[in-house]
């Protein structure tokens, strides 16, 4: 640890009498490298020494020693982040709110919840289940990120569709701001508009505000019956049209996930069905309610609507089993793509609902001019799209890397955004300015002055650096 | 308008300089004050001029002219706030959205609407629902609200229950902000995550940031059918166990609204129902959806699982007519209760929904100590209740706002907040720290000064004054 600067290593002699060793991650290069990655393929970046806080007194004793040394620190939570958000760019002290995995309460009669940042989401919903209720964001990753990072990151999921994404579950938040106050936003009833609303300012600021220590969540009556479908098109344009139909025919499924011609035959692998030789794309279709007969009506109007863009049958899952099956086809696609080919770059796109093929068609375009093969898949209902790029070298990185970017600017240009629910973290800090214009980023770095006036709070996130 | 101060009197010249005579309501002090008035009964606080803007550049300009004279710029939209949001409390120029009143867009492909801040609510629903779309955000003053309004104040009513209020529907703004920017803040596509979420700090702060010149909000499938009714309880107590009831049981109605026993009392005088003699309390329950046979089921259902605590019959509205009758019963309560008492003054508190009782309760309570009747009546689903204190003279005004004080501080006590769905404003801005605390209230001063750095925007709203 003789290798930081000057200033680290007295703000690193501060930690260690601070916090008591068995709270402490330092010295060790291993332990401190598993701090520095996430799932974003954007490399290693430990941190130079990570603090398993406790309570909110704990960050506001982090932020002090920084403070007095001007050194970073970055929070992490399950290191499950797409888009970089936890990574010690600079090194500094990581803040680990792991510890803080307690389930406070959940309260049937308010149907809210609270519970410290380091909560499981999969040990959340089993908690409020058991209750009867319902806690709908469900991010590919739920059985291992937390409530910190699906706050910070705004997470969302197939389910958003219906359900919205993480923000419109927060009403409230503890929250440490660099300056070292630690602020109550928000409250427990369901409606409240007294103030700026800093709750929603909070949610998705990717920890560059300040850290949260504490989450009060709104819940659902959770819904009795699921039905779900899985319906194949000969291409993106006809699941497209499909997609359209369903919903402005008046039923919002709670799912639309869309999957490409390429993440298809990726699917095909390992799915238990056997999707018809031309198709060139498929949508899963889930329905929720309380009335079994209903739900599956609804599912069973849905698909009527999109037989004629169909081809093949519509296969509607029986029993949970069938169910499991269905969702597995969608949830190990991230996997059986690198059955194609060892490595991808996965963007996270959305665009207008309109949009949708011609997004699919430039992505896939994009990747035929750099030599690349892109696999599609998503929220089509939210016009939430994941576009792969798969290559085989990591010396092809550079020209990946051109893709994407190019990827995200077709986006804002189909009136998209860079990102519908990974973040900008690191991964597409330089693209920022592209979606949203100078000014605006401007001003978006004046508030973060706000909360953190010495920049000390997980700097070179968001904002291209200057 | 002698009378003004010199640096008013300047901006004044300018301000005609730079608009032609028939975009300015100025000189005539009768329709100067009728930009001061609003549905607050706060009195009255003319502007100095008023500008009828017709594009972001009119509103531009109006800023680079009270920046150079430091002179209040106040929006104003349908001047039916309640909390006293768009009142000129210090002259200065009010800029009235009257004129921006297109529907720019309505796209049933992409589910969203672009519309200009001066579109009145009710004429956007009717448009998209010519679509066979559906806009939710339901405020009482429907009829006469703009979305320029419901932006700034975050604009709620009783569907919020199931659909959320107007910020789960804005997408997208276009702001002028103080300092001459005009910002393009959010995206057409439904999900979106990139940089500070922007667009929902904007809403709800009640035209404080910034004046909103463009609205793009998402629209959802129109729900085909409609099922209400109206059931009696013999106390609060009873109605609310009778909420919690429903809302666990995993029905979500639309609507569930809530009348206590003097609200009743006065609804009962123009109601076409005849409610039990012993009736303490009646809720007006709503189910929507696609399919007419299960929206009656789960009305029905609902109805059933009340009835245990019910007084008397659960009356199930008979179609459209019958559907009117039940709402204007809740709709007029505000004019019958001044043939109880001449003059009342609104809260608009929400607690969390197991508080209900007590806040009801203790709304009672505080009226009797201060010797006056409230009626309380509001959305009872999410917790928000409009406590009425009646009275007979204008005279009683400051014990009215004692006990208005009151009832807000208890809000806060039971774990609510000061304004559910009607803002801060002039109204209750000393109320602002006691619900948030004196850092949080500084935090939103240091934001505040961030868009607006001279302060010339909607001076004397929600902050106290210091």
């Amino acid at each position: 640890m003789t290798t930081a600067a000057p200033a680290t290593a007295a703000a690193l002699a501060e930690v260690r009498r601070a916090f008591p060793p068995e709270r402490l991650v330092s010295g060790d290069p291993e332990k401190l490298e598993a701090y520095g990655r996430d799932e974003s393929d954007l490399g290693v970046f430990p941190p130079d020494v990570a603090v398993l806080v406790e309570s909110a007194e704990d960050v506001r004793t982090v932020f002090a020693i920084a403070s007095r040394h001007r050194v970073p620190v970055v929070p992490v939570a399950a290191r499950s982040g797409k888009s970089g958000g936890s990574l010690a760019l600079r090194g500094g002290i990581a803040v680990s709110t792991e510890r803080m995995n307690r389930i406070l309460e959940v309260s049937p009669g308010d149907l809210v919840a609270r519970v410290e940042p380091g909560v499981i989401l999969a040990a959340l919903q089993a908690e409020v289940e058991r209750h009867g209720l319902f806690y709908p964001p469900d991010p590919n990753s739920l059985e291992l990120c937390t409530l910190g990072g699906n706050v910070a990151e705004n997470a969302g999921g197939p389910r958003a569709l219906k359900y919205g994404v993480t923000r419109e579950y927060v009403l409230g938040l503890t929250v440490v701001v660099p300056t070292g106050e630690i602020l109550r936003l928000g409250h427990r009833s369901i409606k409240g508009v007294a103030g700026y609303d800093l709750t929603g300012l909070l949610v998705g600021s990717e920890g560059t505000l300040g850290i949260v220590t504490e989450v009060m969540v709104k819940l659902l009556p959770r819904p009795r019956h699921v039905a779900t479908a899985l319906v194949a098109f000969a291409s993106v344009d006809a699941a497209a049209r499909a997609v359209t139909r369903i919903l402005t025919s008046g039923v919002i499924p709670r799912c639309l996930e869309l999957m490409d011609d390429v993440a298809l035959a990726a699917a095909a692998k390992t799915s238990p069905y056997r999707f018809p030789a031309d198709a060139g794309a498929a949508l899963i279709l889930e329905t929720d309610g309380n009335d079994e007969e209903q739900v599956f009506a609804e599912l069973v109007r849905a698909a009527e609507l999109v037989r004629e863009d169909a081809s093949g049958d519509v296969v509607v899952a029986q029993g949970e089993a069938q169910r499991r099956d269905v969702w597995e086809t969608r949830r190990y696609l991230s996997v059986n793509l690198k059955t194609l080919h060892p490595l991808k770059l996965s963007e996270d796109v959305a665009v207008p609902r309109s949009r949708i093929p011609e997004m699919v068609a430039a992505a896939k375009a994009i990747g035929v001019r750099h030599g690349f093969t892109v696999a599609t898949y998503g929220h089509a209902g939210d016009g939430n799209l994941h576009c792969n790029v798969l290559f085989d070298h990591p010396e092809e990185r550079p020209r990946v890397d051109a893709a994407v970017g190019e990827i995200l600017r077709a986006a804002v240009d189909l009136g998209g955004t860079i990102t519908g629910e990974h973040g900008v973290g690191l991964a597409k800090r330089d693209f920022l300015e592209y979606e949203q214009g100078a000014e605006v980023v401007a001003l978006e770095r004046r508030i973060k002055a706000v909360f953190d006036p010495l920049g000390i709070l997980n700097p070179g996130k968001i904002f291209p650096e200057r």
